[in-house]
């Protein structure tokens, strides 16, 4: 029996009923989609998902990628993967058509790439990888390199990756020493090491491009100092053959999770000959990855809510099977025992976790829908989008990570002992799970980028429109008689936030950055709370819009379950803002003032 | 270089310092101690874990045990465990002396059975077991049943185990089917099946001996018709050979952590062949077994604690040493890098691992320290410690497992992406803790008992001497002007939790079991809050008083950390109880009502 990993049907409900994706095919730039094809698409990807991706979930976990002789061999399902997702059109999905691309709007493509990750995690790193790299050169890449690239990287028969951390340079790029010095040929000279690169090597593709930050000799120290080069594992010699480029796996990690993908270590330059091609102008390659960076915290959000879907999906039908024990009333020992889904507990922890993945889903179908708009918008309204987008990243990265953990706890939990063992796959998801806190920036990078420059940025202009998104929201909620208290809570949740905010901007005022700053963790969880309590309410109303239109009776339970859904996020998660509200506004700067030395003993 | 794993300084802090375990000694039972002696006994064990347990740590999860012919076999060092933890008098410390035992406090054998986890948990685990197996036999077994068995338990020849769970009875006992039939020899025959037995054969040992739940033939059904007996793996014949008792392992679980343990599937009696021996009155069971089960519990917390500390000391010393970045207001990129515990982001996580660790050894200790009190006092004394016992025991089982494991999470961010690797310990330790909310029972399981159970027992009379043990300490803490102000905190939840509780206790009269029992877990979890901050007051008082004594500057900033990380606690996770205790006296029973056919889509 196939297990089930997403839900087709709630996919649907967010892209049509909650975010109407049917709409944005009247804007010219979608103007060749319809719904109907859109839900071709759907279709499509969730047959991949479920006859590429998904068989080898647990294989690619048993048997992960080796390191012999130099070389990274992975699963061999690899290879058909990466060309079903060229050829298919995924990787480029999103890519203008002039560029051998589909121009599908990224809440449609974001809605297959949920679809392939709930599957198979670590298979669908490979393409998403390469579609981000692709992106990028697309984006501030020189013709010819774009004309080079390009093609092979949307086919699916060269790997896209990210080349940033190094040893010493982890959080901390301004610390990168990778360098860069020009040829004559006009290439640069690459030597270095990068540590931790996803993707950054193995046989399942002809070649690999590491989009790589480096710092070209000569360069001012710091952020203001990395420029952004192409530099390919083959590159082509004087007579088109291609040769290797100098870049050098050192080793691959062992980890505990996401193991069906190897995250390697790269040696550039060893000897001399590692070529690297300059994307864009010199120094700015640090605002360029943020593109690249940005689409992958969105990949990384939805990477972690397909793994907690997965879970979640499978804990369900455990749930629904599995019997043992009586409801409470019931004292007779012989009457028959309920399935564990009748036991209030198990019903808690059920909704915690649809509220977490099905929340989070909608959260970052939102950014796409915003990347959307922005695309079809111009003047104010494009500005608009983008600086919701902007601001809501880190949160859309951050929250399915750190929540998405604790909902595949809850899910192994369900199992009671079977989860912990190999027998199910919630105790492979549980590890896999655990990448995302870390990787694209950690939880606390996501914090200072909220706090310390979204909020602030263009006089706080992206805030505002937060508040008045959320506001749109709840006047809609008022119209509802059983939605309007949990609206009231939500409304009250939203005042506390904003004088949590000014109170923090007033400490940023005050220039003690250290203070200012060093709870930001804490203010990102804050306002995740309060934008997932939004996007419940935002799903909540879609819902009882559809419940108008008589359904049947499957569907009004799945329309129902959507607002008692809401109604359980807002009274059993949103309160926890007060504690955090409490701490934010302390004046008491206990992490700051502790000195080091005290843990020692 | 061998990792730290644990405090002898800071466990020796707890028993002295703040239970004032010498004090054990002026009572007959422990006169024949002293704290010289106990110091004594904490090097041996410390020096037992740093050389006998913590080597085989990694090896012992790389090579979990095997299932070959029938046999378990598991790794060569732990007979050698079995036999020292024999030899050394450490599973028989608590023992009376008459028994061969030692005659140890708890609390002292628990210090160091904290050091024998903290090192490995999976190798700890054997002797545990024994133990507890061992004290149920000497608490109700017959004579001929202590003479046969606890030599050979005590002096780790044989194992012991716990035997309880079934495939259709988990969490609900009532439900046991394995069947006992009396025979005209005085033994039962022995039939059914069992799962989730841990250490339920191996060859580290010469014989495994199960204290097992069975049902007498014509028992009555459910938890009234259970009987508890002794069914070795090898029984002697007439001729005092040893031939096998019909118990077969038919598999062994392959699991996600502790891994160093075998989990077994048992069938007894295929052959109709299996003994079994009556421990105590028949029917009985349950309750004999709630001792093993109790003192597994605080085992269970202790676990949990242990692996939390050997991850945060890990931490710890690697954020102490890897270097990034640079304090917020350095902005010069050629300033040398800082080691990371100098960032606050770092320090708070660094402050959650500490308080959850420490605060959650505090808690177990404090249990032990009633037992022993218990063991010493006479009348009301007596029934007041066993209380306080019988009342903080889920919560000493539960916080440590919960929260262990998000402080394990903590330490492995603080790690990075090498966190995530298999060239630390933190990702194995991290696998490791998620057993803890799991076995011996539920964390579900745990809110029941405390809010279903304990808190009303003895017309609340276990909750009422847990307020004045509260008081008592927030008295001493107005003395101190800097804790008198978190003291006030406390004081302030202390009455938000008897709030909620009177809120319940008035649900649970109007008889709607479902509605009162429903968020049973949310309220273990304001109730540990309390008892947790609590706890972590007894430490800053017994720091305040050690400061007074003019310490050296090292132990002035372990005693002033001490105070800092109460502060940390009241200010950082105390006031989460306010989003429980809203939830739990909202009126709005949103599990209860929420169908189950809401789920499906």
């Amino acid at each position: 029996m196939q297990g089930k990993f997403a839900s087709e049907k709630n996919v649907k409900f967010l892209l049509y009923d909650v975010f109407d994706a049917q709409s944005l095919c009247t804007h010219d730039h979608y103007s060749q989609h319809t719904k109907k094809m859109f839900d071709m698409v759907l279709a499509e990807a969730m047959k991949l998902a479920k006859n590429l991706y998904y068989p080898i979930f647990e294989e690619m976990d048993r048997k992960p990628p080796e390191y012999k002789n130099g070389s990274v061999l992975v699963h061999p399902q690899v290879r058909k993967i990466m060309r079903e997702s060229g050829q298919g059109g995924w990787i480029g999905a999103t890519f203008p058509q002039e560029l051998g691309g589909d121009q599908l709007p990224w809440i449609v493509a974001g809605a297959c790439s949920y679809m392939f990750i709930a599957a198979n995690y670590s298979a669908s790193v490979y393409p998403e990888l390469t579609r981000g790299a692709a992106n990028l050169i697309a984006s501030y890449g020189s013709e010819a390199l774009k004309k080079e690239y390009l093609p092979p990287m949307l086919a699916g028969q060269f790997q896209g990756t990210m080349a940033l951390t190094e040893p010493e340079a982890g959080s901390s790029l301004a610390d990168i020493t990778t360098t860069a010095q020009p040829c004559t040929e006009g290439h640069y000279s690459i030597s270095g090491q990068k540590v931790f690169i996803s993707g950054g090597d193995h046989d399942g593709v002809d070649n690999v491009i590491h989009l790589m930050l480096a710092r070209i000799e000569g360069a001012p120290l710091g952020v203001k100092g990395i420029s952004l080069f192409v530099v390919p594992k083959l590159r082509c010699d004087d007579n088109e053959n291609p040769v290797p480029n100098d870049v050098v796996v050192s080793q691959i990690y062992h980890k505990m999770g996401y193991r069906g993908c190897p995250i390697t270590q790269l040696v550039m330059g060893e000897k001399g000959d590692c070529r690297g091609y300059l994307v864009g102008e010199p120094h700015k390659g640090l605002f360029y990855m943020f593109q690249m960076m940005n689409e992958s915290r969105l990949g990384v959000g939805l990477g972690a809510t397909g793994i907690a879907s997965a879970a979640y999906y499978a804990a369900l039908a455990y749930t629904q099977t599995r019997k043992q024990g009586r409801k409470p009333g019931q004292k007779d020992p012989a009457s028959p025992m309920v399935p564990i889904i009748e036991h209030a507990d198990v019903k808690r922890m059920l909704l915690y976790q649809r509220s977490v993945t099905e929340g989070a889903l909608c959260l970052i179908m939102q950014c796409y829908a915003y990347a959307d708009m922005e695309r079809v918008s111009t003047g104010p309204d494009r500005e608009k989008y983008h600086l919701l987008l902007e601001l809501l990243t880190p949160v859309a990265k951050t929250f399915p990570s750190e929540y998405g953990i604790l909902s595949v706890s809850q899910s192994l939990q369900c199992f009671g002992g079977y989860g912990y063992c190999e027998d199910f796959p919630v105790e492979q998801l549980y590890r896999d799970a655990r990448i995302h806190p870390i990787h694209e920036g950690t939880t606390a990078i996501q914090g200072m980028d909220i706090l310390g420059r979204k909020v602030m940025m263009n006089q706080g202009k992206a805030y505002t429109l937060f508040l008045e998104e959320v506001n749109k929201a709840l006047d809609q909620a008022q119209t509802h008689l059983d939605l309007s208290p949990y609206g009231t809570k939500l409304a009250q949740a939203l005042g506390t936030l904003d004088r949590v905010t000014g109170h923090l901007m007033d400490l940023a005022q005050q220039k003690n950055t250290e203070i200012f700053l060093a709870d930001a963790v804490l203010y990102l969880d804050l306002f995740s709370l309060v934008a997932l309590s939004w996007q419940w309410l935002c799903q909540a109303l879609a819902a009882k819009k559809a419940l108008t239109k008589n359904p049947s009776q499957k569907d009004r339970d799945f329309y129902e379950g959507k607002v008692l859904c809401f109604r359980y996020f807002v009274s059993y998660e949103l309160p926890k803002i007060n504690a955090l509200a409490e701490r934010l506004t302390a004046e008491d700067p206990i992490s700051v003032e502790c000195p080091a030395s005290y843990f020692n003993d």
